[in-house]
């Protein structure tokens, strides 16, 4: 239960991609022999499926190998060595700083911290990040180059961002002039109740503000497809595509464009995907109704917690009281249940309440959930009656 | 004809790929679900294959993507952004230098170029690179970080490296400690006459010499299975294997394992391989055979050019007069024949004798390749023809 992962019964839905290429199935619609070379930014067929999931143009589309994660991590690696378009390389600016509003993805921080980029927290609301604190600082602080988003169904919160956090953000006047909005958008069509949440495009908006090129769209078919055989795909101005492909001549061959194949045979469409995620959110849904079934239950009455209960996404943020969340998860790993560590949703892994843990409900089966939320439920009550001993 | 891009009767050999993974079928030999996330460096099965290929262990064998470019393309990034293993980053290190044999392969080159990394050259003889030269470069100078090697079945001479280069190369006593050997092993099992060649493990002679970290050796299924969707890997000491899993952790969800699965489902282990291959060689030696052919009734009795006649391999190298090749390339072109640019087989696209042409007989068919070849040797007489009348 540490990570956002898809279990088994998630990914025997697409069992029928294994053998949905014939073996004189290799020719993409565009007429490319999918089994050689080329190809650099991947078949126009699957970056048209993207569009629809994405609403934007299969030309802002760039597409990656089986990681959005990658691309991301690719993305920084590239600006911090050779610099965000004709700018100066990150890495010799001193000491660049990302916005990360917390709690967070730690995948995110890995990357950060991995390239010596200084994170700056700023809060999180029910409507997207704290937008007074977001303007203040990238309008001052030309070494904040970045932000890390996850605009819809959040890492961990389960929030999607307001319209009006959506344009703040496309119209950010950044003090860097190579300042990136990293848009995460892992989980903007896995919605398990209700409907698909909608919130502007942020390519668009930030073309109407003049920020054309600020924002980085990144995507994949991780809780699709296989999440390990995914295909994954970044979406951005065509200038910056241009200005990627330039790199990618040099570092790739193409990417996998048979395992493209396998998903435009198998989806067929953007309308394919969702239908597809209809069933995928069935399989979801009780699992995320079971956790909070039992949180209602086991402590709502008692004002030692609160969580969240998303529509979408893979995750359920917790709240103990402060001070009782590393706590709670050393009590669960004694009985056997490993939790995403304590203060990994925050930077360097430093949640100042330690009070924080993230819920992934997704991977076990409806009875493991049961049991490992029961025996949570039980931890995150002595943590609480120990510290409130204590005080 | 620019590229060694394998043609389709040889990726046909590989079609059952398309369908040997039942749909049932995902589970490694070591009980992994190779849909999932997971496994970060790839499947052992996967690794004992590559061992088998490279003569190395698998634990020394670290799995990427579908290319084994990109894998150099990282190492080179990840030396030059956080430096090699516990050194200072190549990019703080000033005006840093690769030796780079000649001719050569022109991507290797653009991946230097990319990093603003510096090339030296040294001439190919039969046996390897000029030894005696990169002796004098790489022990005396610090700034030399780095060296391009094609050990077997070079690009585009199509030698092999003898016994004594190998030994040679592991035995250098770099000036700068952070050296290291790109052992770019693409074609060790890509003999189309004769026997494998066999020569000295670079691990193992690195080991001896004291110098165990030194090499990293590369190569990938590109052409054995599908181009576009191999399998790649590299191999080096087990410690640098844990320095790279470091980066991998914060970089990758994991390699695509279902691709992975594939391939060992279809090839089996090292032996499959082995007899695949022979398939293969079936298709490329009358390509080959015809070249020459077509060469020695046309060019023998002239003294205008030379070229190699290799066993193995994708490339021939071919050396028109001084001062020819680019006239050569140009009038194919006229003619409708696209050739490797001249100069490409050299840093910076320079051929200082404006010689050396790369031909690449692999992907067009018989006939058009008999063509191609006979408009070529044309081209080859007007322009040794024309430098004559100038002269």
């Amino acid at each position: 239960m540490s990570r956002g992962k898809p279990g088994p019964e998630q990914l025997d839905l697409a069992a029928g991609m294994h053998t949905c290429l014939a073996e004189n199935d290799y020719i993409s619609s565009d007429g490319v022999d999918c089994r050689n070379y080329g190809v650099l930014d991947g078949l126009y067929e699957m970056k048209e499926i993207f569009a629809g999931l994405l609403d934007v143009s299969p030309d802002e589309v760039i597409l990656g190998g089986n990681s959005s994660l990658s691309m991301m991590f690719d993305n920084i690696a590239s600006n911090a060595s050779h610099g965000v378009r004709d700018s100066i390389p990150w890495q010799r600016q001193g000491d660049i700083k990302f916005i990360c509003p917390v709690p967070g993805y730690d995948r995110h921080f890995s990357i950060c911290d991995y390239f010596h980029i200084k994170m700056v927290t700023v809060g999180m609301t029910p409507g997207g990040p704290d937008m007074d604190a977001v303007e203040r600082l990238v309008e001052s602080d030309p070494l904040i180059k970045g932000m890390w988003c996850v605009p819809i169904f959040s890492n961990p919160d389960g929030c999607t961002y307001s319209d009006d956090t959506v344009r703040r953000i496309a119209n950010l006047k950044p003090a860097a002039h190579d300042f990136r909005i990293y848009w995460d958008n892992a989980y903007s069509v896995h919605h398990f109740r209700g409907d698909r949440p909608e919130i502007p495009c942020i390519l668009r908006e930030c073309e109407k503000s003049g920020n054309p090129h600020m924002p980085l769209v990144f995507t994949s078919f991780s809780k699709i497809s296989f999440s390990g055989a995914a295909v994954s795909a970044m979406a951005t101005s065509k200038s910056n595509c241009d200005f990627i492909r330039k790199r990618l001549a040099v570092q790739s061959v193409g990417p996998d464009k048979l395992n493209q194949l396998r998903h435009i045979r198998f989806f067929g469409n953007a309308e394919g995907v969702f239908k597809h995620l209809v069933k995928i959110a069935d399989i979801i849904r009780p699992k995320f109704e079971t956790v909070i079934q039992i949180f209602n239950e086991n402590l709502s009455h008692l004002e030692i917690a609160n969580w969240t209960d998303p529509s979408g996404g893979y995750f359920i943020s917790f709240n103990t009281l402060p001070g009782c969340a590393a706590k709670t998860i050393s009590l669960c790993k004694e009985a056997g249940i490993t939790l995403t560590p304590a203060g990994a949703t925050y930077p360097y892994g430093n949640d100042p309440n330690d009070s924080n843990i993230r819920i992934a409900p997704t991977y076990p089966s409806l009875g493991e959930l049961k049991q490992a939320m029961e025996i949570f439920c039980v931890a995150v009550r002595i943590a609480a009656l120990e510290k409130q001993i204590q005080a």
